[in-house]
């Protein structure tokens, strides 16, 4: 079982709201630092054989992100290296 | 400028209809090895200075993840190695 990872996120130009409201609520956690914040989707595709990057990019493409405000990047998972992944 | 990437993913356990409803969807593509896709968030926090991965954790706890449904991980974001970001 192999996993391909598609990233879309908003183009640089296209106002993003959504993380602009993350941003102005870092203040009150006392957070001063952070210039910006932009959301985006993660999408995780798992392939039943060999992960297939131009089929990935074909379901990007058709399915998943907007080419008129979006950009995606694809990519097979690797094994998380200094990733912390957190379970509560 | 450093960026910390939070990837927000609901649980294994839990239902995602949004993915659900892009598999049922890739049988009109031609596409018939992937057994299952996953949609989550992707959220690219800038630091003005140095990547913070404490500050980066309790933002992601506090406000962009539900604990109850959701997993999340934290990565400082490296150039991108194999990926290809798509421009449209």
């Amino acid at each position: 079982m192999a996993r391909v990872v598609v990233d879309v996120m908003l183009k640089p130009e296209i106002l993003d709201p959504q993380g602009q409201a993350v941003a102005n609520a870092l203040p009150r956690l006392g957070v001063s630092d952070v210039s910006s914040v932009r959301i985006g989707r993660r999408i995780e595709i798992e392939f039943a054989g060999e992960p297939d990057l131009d089929t990935a990019r074909e379901i990007a493409d058709k399915l998943l992100a907007n080419p008129v405000i979006e950009d995606f990047s694809i990519r097979v998972d690797e094994p998380a290296g200094d990733a912390a992944r957190m379970s509560a």
